[in-house]
């Protein structure tokens, strides 16, 4: 199997973005990358596109080619990649396949999502509801708050857990977003102000949830043979992973328990030869605050029923035993559902390049990341070292 | 890079199916191309599933872990591939790369599409205008029909071309589909009858169009060195190409050039070490006469401007010198969006293992597709041999 480098990164500001269209999102993250990479026009064999909602939110369905053609980019070959809110972590893996299977040389990742302009009230949500089981969830209403709601407090009865741990990873992740300039929110909260916000799905309160945003991401992906002309420091991706666990919630054995990751991220570290101990940096997926808590239990940091009490004891933290989220993560970076999963590597490539400014992790060597589909049904984790 | 195998294909009736929805669509294809590769469910490392619509026509966006649910392959990682019409030839693309890049040895590839429920005057025409570019044709009013008028006007003008000749396509396709069991349509219609049918975009008559159906249509692709394990006649990939041209139809040097195909046979006949004269059966896109025609030409069959006379002297008839569209093509076989481009490779399946019935083309050893994706800005062709 051939290695495949992280060569170049582009990201947009997160946030509501009301000049730019989600095509804009997805040019400007390209070109940021292709800039950074020190690749020409003429270099690109193919390009994968991720994003979620395009049909429905901004009426398009051939965003693939539109990509390669505004950006100059024709013949290569164009993909639009899905798979919810997981899309970035599918549609790098599929480039990074057409990589490996030394069908491509040079190819062009991105993600975005256009999201802020939909003023109809519930339309989002009930568009993202779609991903749940059409007939046992969605018909009778359920939403992902509602899940991640009910997951919150069968967590917290189980393992005896207060609110305030859960909560604490909010907290943690404005901190971090401070420090990102690309975040949608650079502002600090109080662990008093988020426990004391509204409710939205009880016990999940307004901070316990990320945003709706505006943004894209992009990454330029090359055989690790060439990496070097385009690049002094690229990034290797040496473990890939995905899972499906069941599509109906309630199926499940343990609530508790993210199958899919505990399967897909023991795919990344076997094919990268790690494990858990080996990793400097996690970028996981904190749509809700109770996710990056099981998140970091499933990707083998810490037993299970302990993760929100790691987080709240600041073991999390940047400087901690395993800092997850310096980017501030889905709650403060902002979750353009499509542009995630790519934003996710690329604060990876930033950390282990030792360019992520203020919330740099010193001496960071390999990340991974937890790229959350579905209601945990479709998962992807990607792990990332240094060359 | 590994050499994959076809060893099982599926093939729900495509037509009205008012009793079955998009994933039972997806299930009912998928469950016949698992039986007819004497795999078993533990084998399947991925499934990639292709849809054009689902999102706006069936309010679904996790249909790839639904089917790998339902159909009982967890954990097998789960992707939805999307491409407009093309969408199909995507998903095959990409499952080969999985294989070929020796990270997956058993695949499932699925495309579906469920249409006719829409009862909405307009809706699915407007709905696949999504493909056309957003502010130069879309917001215009540009639909899939009046590119293809015009297409069809500046052929016959460039190459002084009768209409006849064009609509000869749309005979030769009814009649090979009335051995098709699984077609749209499984009846004759005589020239005169087509030439005389209703105008939708002048010079383009109703019988010059595909309909609109409901359908599936599924296939295994394993590594090649395990293939025979499976099955005593697999049918190899050897050849896969794609490419983007304009998004913008204006745009082009010559409407009547498909330039992304020229690019993408090429590319799949060279990956394949073949010509156009080694095929012995196509399956070509004929959502409109004219696409078939053009086509012809563009795949290397015969010169510019006389694909259609080609075709009206039978040249492209089971029998002919190179059988186009045996299935009876999108015009006869149907064309639900994303099933197109796996059926089409289904159909060659099934002519080079010999089980094509009465529409057989005799010692057929190689066939070659052509998936035609937004108004010709992306396709993709794929190049299949007897092993």
């Amino acid at each position: 199997m051939n290695k495949v480098a992280i060569i170049g990164v582009g990201h947009t500001k997160f946030g509501k973005l009301e000049d730019k269209n989600l095509l804009d999102l997805l040019c400007d993250a390209s070109l940021q990358a292709i800039e950074n990479s020190n690749t020409n026009d003429k270099d690109f064999d193919a390009v994968y596109v991720s994003c979620m909602l395009a049909e429905t939110l901004n009426h398009m369905t051939a965003i693939a080619s539109a990509v390669v053609d505004r950006i100059g980019l024709i013949p290569a070959a164009a993909d639009h990649v899905k798979n919810g809110p997981a899309s970035g972590g599918s549609a790098i893996k599929n480039a990074f396949y057409s990589i490996t299977s030394g069908a491509c040389d040079m190819v062009l990742v991105v993600g975005a999502e256009k999201m802020t302009h939909i003023t109809t009230p519930g339309l989002i949500t009930s568009a993202v509801a779609t991903l749940t089981h059409h007939n046992a969830e969605r018909v009778h209403g359920v939403s992902l708050p509602s899940l991640a709601g009910m997951l919150t407090r069968t967590y917290m009865e189980k393992y005896n857990v207060p609110k305030e741990w859960i909560t604490s990873i909010a907290v943690k992740n404005h901190k971090n977003g401070m420090n990102n300039p690309y975040a949608h929110f650079q502002k600090e909260i109080t662990l008093e102000k988020a426990l004391a916000s509204p409710i939205i799905a009880d016990p999940l309160r307004l901070y316990d949830i990320c945003p709706i945003s505006d943004g894209g991401a992009a990454m330029v992906l090359c055989s690790a043979e060439i990496a070097k002309k385009f690049c002094d420091t690229p990034i290797l991706i040496t473990g890939v992973g995905q899972a499906t666990d069941t599509h109906i919630v309630y199926e499940r054995e343990d609530l508790t328990v993210l199958k899919a990751l505990q399967i897909c991220s023991k795919q990344a570290y076997s094919m990268a030869k790690k494990t858990p101990e080996d990793i400097d940096v996690c970028e996981a997926h904190d749509a809700f605050t109770i996710l990056e808590a099981i998140q970091s239990e499933d990707l083998g940091f810490f037993k299970k029923g302990e993760g929100a009490k790691a987080a709240y004891e600041g073991l999390t933290e940047i400087g901690g035993v395993i800092p997850i989220n310096p980017s501030g993560g889905l709650k403060a970076r902002g979750h353009p559902l499509g542009a995630t999963g790519v934003a996710q590597v690329v604060e990876l490539v930033w950390q282990l390049r030792g360019e992520a400014g203020k919330r740099q992790i010193e001496g960071a060597e390999t990340g991974i990341t937890c790229n959350f589909g579905g209601f945990g049904n479709n998962i992807l984790s990607i792990l990332v070292e240094r060359m």
